[in-house]
């Protein structure tokens, strides 16, 4: 590579969408330079959209060159990335396959903030990478790369076991990949919505129970072990405590500041486990992919071209609530 | 047996102690009559002093009797029970060797407050008590029955593994003993005291580091994988939250009202698990007795008489943290 400039998509401190110019020298020997074909939009990239910074994470693309000491890559082929650019590769964390949790980790928004999957192109570590499943398309894949790996490695990672019951609250990005992957996990999924008109489609990917919210209680028969909050806020603890199982877990993977505040008693009382959920390492990654692929799992998409008019239509429409479930910016040919 | 009439120890709205007779007209086949030689006392009792109820849930005895189903004891055995009298047998927890947490379970405070460890007999289910190793006295074996049975309980069930940095907020009733058992399953233990004069003890009990606080941050070193609250309020979560290590779990084993507040960004961004933990189903606390006997694990205790005087001045030393570390009331011979 003799250099190159790409565009990119940043933020900037109005919230309005920036196009601009990236340079990349060249590519170093364990990199990969991309050619983005697609990239979803996740409610992270709303939180910094007044940054300068460029934006996108949920990346899709094919490898145009690799550098010199790149095997697992060669031109042409499809791959894809998430939060995760880099780790150190000897601490703790990186040797016990939990590099996610790296105290050195490069993620989005906190390194490399000059590209993004808003973008043209990017050029990436090639270890962490990942290569899209023939079966899966590229712009099914993108969604997968955040919002599909971090549910998925909630239920993974965390004993999520078949047979058990796990609610899940929220039909949305995240949710509707949640209620896919429990499904074919062998799980009873039972889904908590705001209002009524998701509950075919809740059924259709797989939900074998459907709430919503009548009284000042939810009725659900037998207790739910496994709950994920996979809305844009915490939910009233009050309403869900008293349908959790014994010894449930509680998976908040709502991004939201401020406090956590729970009502203490039944913590101990159930002995229950509140879990914090960031994305996946890469292994579950991988295993993620595979398991979408096998399942046919896919996010159910909106299009919306790669361009900043496309980026500022996706987002105005995701701040409404009104992507079903997970918008992905595709790029012109 | 037919029919006895024994001394109990009761709260009362006034918050005094009172004694009084409870009578059992016989035992059932499956039931075992103790006279108890010694209980211990836990803030739990504390909770309870202004009930019109029997205190004490630590409680150690002789056998006395059996009924005619029961084989696992015999008369002159030493036997002890904790916070569990009886549960359903046939749930899905029951059946998983998790029965602490059988809806249907029947614990001191919410069943069979006619009787309790504060008395000079008691009637239970054989099922639900446990042989003292031979190894322990009565006097140190009554405190592990619910402080020994929970704190080996967090710690066992929930992945402490050998090498792990643990933390331990507190030297008190529970946290001398927490010390003890994270020191013997191989852990490094570092301790947060609010004074420094427990530190030579703190050590002794198997303690590698000993923190107080001297400014707006623990400063720790190498970062904390398991964090037990095992002082009678919450501490300032602020203070902890930043010696964690990537996945650490803190469990809040302190019993207190109101609710859990946390901030919650790092709950996320470290992937930080809050453990919920009452006391140990049985085929733990057994687990918890063969440890405590193989490694000479005792609870440091200060002894009271089992009377309506004694019990009164151990709960107000206890009130003003004056315990050393657990009182255990002894009956008279």
């Amino acid at each position: 590579m003799t250099g190159i400039d790409f565009t990119v998509f940043k933020g900037s401190p109005a919230g309005k969408i920036v196009e601009s110019k990236t340079h990349k020298e060249s590519l170093k020997p364990d990199e990969v330079l991309l050619k983005i074909t697609h990239a979803g939009l996740c409610g992270t990239d709303q939180h910094y959209k007044t940054e300068d910074m460029v934006l996108g994470h949920e990346g899709v693309g094919v490898v145009q060159q690799v550098g010199s000491q790149v095997t697992a890559f060669k031109v042409g082929d499809r791959a894809g990335w998430g939060f995760l650019h880099n780790t150190c590769g000897h601490c703790d964390e990186c040797l016990n396959a939990n590099e996610f949790f790296c105290p050195e980790r490069a993620t989005y928004a906190h390194s490399n903030t000059d590209q993004g999957a808003f973008a043209s192109h990017a050029v990436w570590k090639a270890a962490f990478l990942f290569h899209i499943p023939d079966t899966i398309s590229s712009s099914d894949a993108a969604p997968l790369m955040c919002a599909g790996a971090t549910i998925f490695n909630a239920m993974y990672s965390y004993n999520v076991r078949p047979a058990d019951r796990v609610g899940i609250i929220g039909v949305g990005g995240l949710g509707h990949i949640a209620i896919q992957f429990a499904a074919k996990m062998g799980c009873e999924v039972v889904v908590f919505s705001g209002s009524d008109h998701k509950r075919e489609e809740a059924r259709s990917l797989g939900a074998k129970e459907f709430y919503t919210r009548s009284a000042s209680k939810y009725e659900v028969g037998k207790p739910i072990k496994h709950l994920f909050v996979t809305t844009s806020h915490l939910p009233d603890w009050n309403l869900f405590l008293s349908v959790l199982a014994p010894n449930a877990t509680i998976y908040p993977i709502t991004v939201s500041h401020g406090d956590l505040v729970i009502p203490y008693t039944p913590i101990i009382s159930k002995g229950l486990t509140i879990q914090g959920i960031f994305c996946a390492s890469r292994g579950v990654h991988v295993k993620m992919l595979r398991f979408a692929a096998i399942h046919g799992i896919k996010p159910i998409t909106q299009e919306f071209p790669l361009t900043v008019e496309g980026i500022e239509e996706a987002m105005a429409k995701l701040d409404r609530g009104e992507i079903r479930y997970r918008a992905v910016l595709v790029a012109g040919r």
